[in-house]
């Protein structure tokens, strides 16, 4: 691994830029990607914000936005630099994986545990809560002024990571970082409303068919909703409706995994995982041919939800008495 | 007003305090309270922690919680000071404003805009996001050695106050101080699983009956939702379990003033205001001879459902046009 360091150098002597962060877009990334790109404008280089995904409305407030070139739109460009944000594989990358076939080069700055093995510069910071700590370091590293754009990028990117600062990733720092951002003029709480306080209608009317449906073990430590097709075709609801259905599960006293039954199409079931506890909810997933993480994983089922419903949550319980 | 240092110096001074915050206390009163007062036993004082009303169960976990003495039951000591937290009037301090009549030393720390016309030793600083933050700066100029116990009261305090660091009121210095308090020791992870998810199936199923009476204005800039005793009592819920429903409408994409409408007995209903937009729905709820804050009010009316939302909607709504 490189320092910040040798980064900040290697971009100082770059002339044409492009930057990325992964698919299916979050605010680290996106909030992480335009802050950097807005810093390296301001030092006079030739900038591409790009992303291999559309950006989810949600982030269409974020300065710099408008600038962002999306998946194959990115490779048209001539480019002496890469810089890869927020990815641990290439594959993370969709089709501007294709950039790093090119005779560019390529930093990579990441904060979750992984890989690495692409790039030519590359700094990991499992301790960041976010890429974006690590893009205010870096900036300060290029003597970027203090500028209120860049700050509510980076502050976007930290509030969303950090899930308003309330996970287990965010250390001192964070908020030390944090209050910077806000010395540097950024509105917190204007951010926040626009991050979290723009729920649809149809994202509470989808919540309150979900919880006609709420269950629970007889023991409590299993809790479901499921949201039927004829549900969401009935309200008009699209699959963005059902986020953060499972938070509600899951942040109920007792509750240690968290299940939430999707309909994808007519007997085609999404079921999301999330543990709490010690059960690891990848195993669980993994006999009905999905995966993901200790804390959070997917698989998808055929048939009937009941009968669906009384198998996962069996597996489930049958992996809390292996624990 | 007085410096928060004649406090200390007060505080120094005395040997049997109680201390106590405001009836239907909250995060930031209890965890000041229990902060301060902890503080106060290190230094060898004798410390009686006091609450007019009995601690909701969500904050038993607090440090300090099983050494409250709630109501009356704090009359019967012998005391030289009282100490008075967030609180801007003797009323909220319900049987505990007997104290204010005996002849002790009385100090008052809030951060609320108020009256404050009562106490020897005053100390307001509306610029404070939680009493918390104020009592951190005490301790320090009592010179109270940091804990960890202190250090998680006071936490509970500022997440609690500035809805986790998104409200209008944090400020740079609010990111600094908690900054702190987790070089303390606090475990901000744990205490926000505490604090934030852990609700009973009574609130799902609460929210799940307001969230089928939840209706918007044509315009989309006024929201409600309405809970009846019927429905309270037939889950066998209490007030409690209402809590925090008004934010649902609140965050509501368009939603300018949210209103919660809660039937106390028959024909009675308490109507919280929430306002995000520039209508001060003090001066609304004051026509419906209630009160409170530009952004947050309450009014208790009596009548038929329809009619009390027709009514108090039709005088948010003309209180907009006169915007």
């Amino acid at each position: 691994m490189t320092s910040l360091g040798t980064i900040a150098e290697c971009l100082k002597k770059s002339s044409r830029v492009v930057l990325s962060g992964h698919v299916m877009p979050d605010g680290d990334c996106l909030g992480s990607v335009a802050a950097l790109g807005l810093g390296l404008l301001k030092l006079g280089k030739e900038v591409t914000l790009a992303s291999p995904d559309p950006l989810p409305e949600l982030y269409h407030f974020l300065p710099g936005a408008d600038r962002f070139l999306i998946g194959e739109q990115a490779l048209k460009g001539n480019y002496d630099t890469f810089v890869v944000l927020d990815s641990s594989v290439p594959d993370r990358l969709g089709p501007l994986k294709e950039l790093l076939f090119r005779d560019l080069v390529v930093c990579l700055i990441d904060h979750h545990v992984g890989k690495h093995d692409f790039g030519h510069h590359v700094y990991v910071d499992p301790k960041a809560a976010a890429t974006g700590e690590i893009i205010q370091d870096l900036l300060d590293l290029l003597q970027v002024p203090p500028q209120v754009e860049i700050a509510s990028c980076l502050y976007t990117a930290i509030v969303t990571d950090t899930g308003s600062f309330r996970y287990q990733n965010t250390t001192p720092l964070t908020h030390r970082r944090v209050a910077r951002l806000m010395e540097e003029g950024v509105d917190a709480a204007r951010l926040n409303v626009l991050l979290f306080e723009q729920k649809s209608l149809l994202h509470l009317r989808v919540l309150q068919a979900a919880l006609q449906t709420l269950d629970l073990t007889p023991c409590g430590r299993v809790g479901w909703m499921s949201v039927t097709r004829e549900t969401l075709d009935s309200l008009g609801a699209r699959e963005e409706h059902t986020d953060g259905l499972i938070d509600y599960v899951r942040s109920l006293r007792g509750v240690e995994v968290a299940l939430l039954f999707r309909e994808i199409v007519p007997g085609r079931w999404k079921v999301g995982f999330r543990s709490r506890g010690r059960v690891d909810v990848q195993r669980v997933a993994s006999q009905f041919n999905g995966g993901g993480h200790l804390r959070a994983a997917g698989a998808v089922v055929e048939g009937e939800v009941g009968a669906i419903t009384k198998g996962v949550v069996e597996a489930v319980l049958k992996a809390m008495q292996e624990d």
